[in-house]
C-alpha cells in the first residue's frame, strides 16, 4: 500500500497548517539554544550563536524558516521582556546619578555616527537625502543585546553599565529627533511645530515615568498585597503595567522596549522576588526568538556587487568606531577602562537601524541595495558587541569564563 | 497650532503599526485579568471572566480586538504550556492505573454525543452528511479548561482528575478516528488503508511517548545536570522537548496540546523544581490569551434567526448532557460523586469542535449558520464546565472558595 504523506496530512485536522507553529518554535528555539551551547563550549559568546542560528535557518542559508508576523511578534515580545527584566534589576535613583555623563555620552554617540554615515555616503557619490538617511540609521543604539550580555554576567550595577542604560534611553529620544528632521527633509519640509510637540511628549513621558513610576509603585503595590494572592497578582499587575507603558512609549514616539525598561524600573523595588522569577521564565523562553529573529532578517543577496560589499564593510567599521569614539569621549572623566566599556555597549544598532532604513525605503529616498547595506550594518554591529563587551569588562569579571555567569 | 494625531503618528517610527502589538497585549491580557478579579470578587469562576473578556473586547460586542494570526499563535502557545505544566504534575504510572476505566469513559463519551448531535440534526430536517459532521464536532473533548480548573484547585492528583486526563488523551485518538471516517464520507469514499495507518501512527506515538518518555528522561536529564548550568539548561531542553513532541503529535494526527501534555509527563519526575517555576511564569502570561481567545471567536451574528437560536440552545444542552451521561456511565464502578466529576470534566469542546466545523465548512458540507451554531456549542460547553467542576468537586475542596486555591 502506497502511503502519500501530502495526501495523508491534508486529511488530518488542520494538517500542515497545524504543524506550522510548533515547527517554527522547534527550529528557532532549538536551533538558537543548540548554537548557544556549541559557542559556549568553544568559549565564544553564546548570544552570537543564537543570532547565527537565525542566519543559518533563515532565508540566507537553509531557508527553513522565513520571518513572519508571528515570529516577529515573539521577537518583539522577547525584547520587551528582556528590557523589562533588566529594568527590574536597575534603580532609578542610581541611574539619575549618572544622568549628566549619560547625556554627553548619548549626544556625542549620535553626532559622530551621523557624520560618519553621511560623510561616507557623500564620498561614495550618493545623493544628499539618501546620505542623510543612512546617517540617521547609524544613530540609534539598540540596547537589547548589551542588556542581555551585562545581565547574564551580573554586571548591571557596574557604573559603566548604568551609564550605558541611561544613555540608551536618551539616545532613543535623540534618535527620534533626528528621524523627525530627516523624514521632514525627505518629504520636502520640516514641520517644526510637530517636531517640538514630538520631543516634548517623548521627554515628558520618559521623565515622568522614570521620576514618579517607582514612587507610585511603592505605595500602590503594598496596598494590593493584602487583598489579593500576593505574588501572582503582583505579577499580573506588573505585566499590565509593562504592556501599558510599552504602548504609551510608542504613542510618545520612543521604542516599546524603552517603555518596557521604564516599567521594570518602576516596579522593581516594590514587587516580591517571585515576580522576578516568573518574568525570568518568560524571558528565557522568548529571548531566543529576539536573537535568532535578528539573524532571520539578514539577506546577503542584497550585497550583489563588489562595490556594495565594500560599502557595507566600510559602513560597518565606521558604525563601530564612530559610536565607540563618540560615546567613549562623552565618558572622558571616567578613565580609559570605562570609556571603552561604554563605547562597546552602545555599538549595537539592531532593529532600530533597520526600521529607519525601512522608512527611507517606503518614502522612496533610499534604494534597495542601500537598504540591504544598512540591514547588514545593523546586524554586524549587533554581533560585534558581545565580544567587545567581554573584552572591555574582562578586568571586572576577572577572567572567569562567560558561561559561569549564566542568567538566574 | 492644530495637532493632528493621525498625521502625527504617521511620521513616527512605525506609527500605528508599532502600537498594534502592545495594544493587543494590553487589551487581551489586561481585560482577561480584570474580569477574572471581578468574577472572583463575586465568588464566580475567574476563568469564565477571562473568556467573557474575549467576548466583550471581540467582534461580538466592542470590536476593539479581532482574532488575528499573532493572537491565535499566543492562544495556541498558551494551551500548549498549560497542558505541559499539567503534565509536569502528573505521573504516567498513576495514569496507567486508571487506563481501563478511562478507556470506557472515552468510548461512551464519544458514542453518546455523536448520536445526540447526529440525531438532533436529522430530527431538525438537516441533510445526512451535515448531521454526521455536527455529530463529529460534538465528540472531541478539549481538556484545556478542565486542566486549568483542576490545576488551580490543586486537584490534579484526585482519582477522578486522573481519569479525566487519561480519557481526554484516548478521546483525542477516537476523535481522530471519527473525523477520518466522516471526512471520508464527505469526500465520497473512506480510504480504509489511510484510516488504519492514521490510527496506527497516532496510537503508536501516544503509547510509546507515554510509556518510554519518563524512563528515558530519568536517565538523560541527570547526565546533563553535571555538565551544564543545571536548571536553565534543563528548562531549555524541556522546551525543545515540548515543541518537538507537539510537532510530532500533529504529524501523528493528534492535537499539539496532547503532545505538550505527554512532554510534560515525560520530564516531570526528572527535572528540578525550578523548571516548574520557570514554566509557571510562561503559563501565567499566556493562559489569558488562550481563554480570552476562545471568547474572541464567538460571533453571535451567526444566530440570525429564532430557528437557529433554538437549534443552538438544543445542541448546547444535548452536548452537555450526552457527554456527562456517556462519560459518567463509563465510570459507573466509582460511584455517583466521581461519575459526576468525570462527566463534568469532559464537557468542554473548545477549539477542537471549532476545527471540525471549520473543516466541514471548507469541504462545503455544512452551511454558514450551522458553523456558527457549532462554534456557539463549543464555547458554551467550555464556559459551563468550570461551575460544573466547582459543584461536583465541592466535597473535596470542603467549601473553601475558589480564589484561595490559586495557581502556584
Amino acid at each position: 500500500m502506497a502511503f502519500d504523506p501530502a495526501n495523508y496530512f491534508g486529511f488530518l485536522l488542520g494538517g500542515a497548517e497545524a504543524a506550522k507553529l510548533p515547527l517554527a518554535l522547534l527550529l528557532v528555539f532549538g536551533g538558537a539554544k543548540l548554537l548557544n551551547e556549541i559557542f559556549e563550549y568553544f568559549k565564544q559568546p553564546g548570544i552570537i550563536g543564537e543570532i547565527l542560528a537565525g542566519v543559518l535557518i533563515g532565508p540566507t542559508v537553509l531557508n527553513w524558516v522565513q520571518p513572519n508576523e508571528v515570529l516577529t511578534a515573539l521577537a518583539e515580545l522577547g525584547a520587551m521582556f528582556l528590557l523589562f527584566r533588566v529594568g527590574l534589576e536597575v534603580k532609578v535613583s542610581e541611574l539619575m546619578k549618572v544622568g549628566r555623563t549619560a547625556l554627553i555620552v548619548a549626544i556625542l554617540g549620535v553626532v559622530l555616527p551621523f557624520m560618519a554615515g553621511w560623510g561616507i555616503m557623500r564620498l561614495w557619490g550618493e545623493p544628499s537625502v539618501e546620505s542623510i538617511f543612512v546617517g540617521a540609521a547609524m544613530v540609534a543604539t539598540s540596547v537589547g543585546i548589551t542588556a542581555q550580555v551585562l545581565s547574564a554576567k551580573g554586571l548591571l550595577s557596574h557604573r559603566a553599565s548604568q551609564i550605558i542604560l541611561a544613555a540608551a534611553i536618551i539616545d532613543d529620544v535623540l534618535g527620534l529627533l533626528v528621524l523627525a528632521v530627516v523624514s521632514g527633509l525627505a518629504k520636502g519640509a520640516v514641520n517644526f511645530a510637530d517636531l517640538g510637540m514630538t520631543i516634548f511628549i517623548a521627554l515628558t513621558f520618559t521623565v515622568v515615568v522614570a521620576h514618579f513610576g517607582a514612587r507610585i509603585a511603592k505605595r500602590v503595590v503594598p496596598m494590593l498585597g493584602g487583598t489579593l494572592n500576593a505574588a501572582e497578582a503582583q505579577f499580573n499587575l506588573a505585566l499590565v503595567h509593562l504592556f501599558g507603558l510599552a504602548l504609551l512609549a510608542v504613542y510618545a514616539g520612543v521604542a516599546a522596549i524603552i517603555g518596557a525598561f521604564l516599567a521594570g524600573m518602576a516596579v522593581g523595588e516594590s514587587v516580591e522576588h517571585r515576580v522576578h522569577d516568573l518574568s525570568q521564565g518568560i524571558t528565557e523562553f522568548l529571548t531566543p526568538f529576539f536573537l535568532a529573529g535578528i539573524g532571520l532578517h539578514l539577506d546577503l543577496q542584497a550585497l550583489n556587487s563588489a562595490d556594495t560589499m565594500l560599502l557595507a564593510a566600510v559602513l560597518v567599521i565606521a558604525a563601530v568606531f564612530s559610536k565607540m569614539v563618540g560615546c567613549g569621549l562623552g565618558a572622558w572623566s571616567l578613565g580609559k577602562a570605562d570609556m571603552l566599556r561604554i563605547g562597546a555597549g552602545m555599538v549595537p544598532r539592531g532593529e532600530v537601524g533597520m526600521v529607519v532604513a525601512q522608512l527611507g525605503l517606503t518614502l522612496g529616498v533610499i534604494s534597495g541595495p542601500i537598504y540591504g547595506v544598512v540591514v547588514v550594518m545593523a546586524i554586524a554591529t549587533t554581533m560585534v558587541a558581545p565580544p567587545l563587551l567581554n573584552l572591555t569588562y574582562r578586568d571586572v569579571t576577572r577572567g572567569v569564563p562567560v558561561e559561569q555567569f549564566d542568567v538566574g
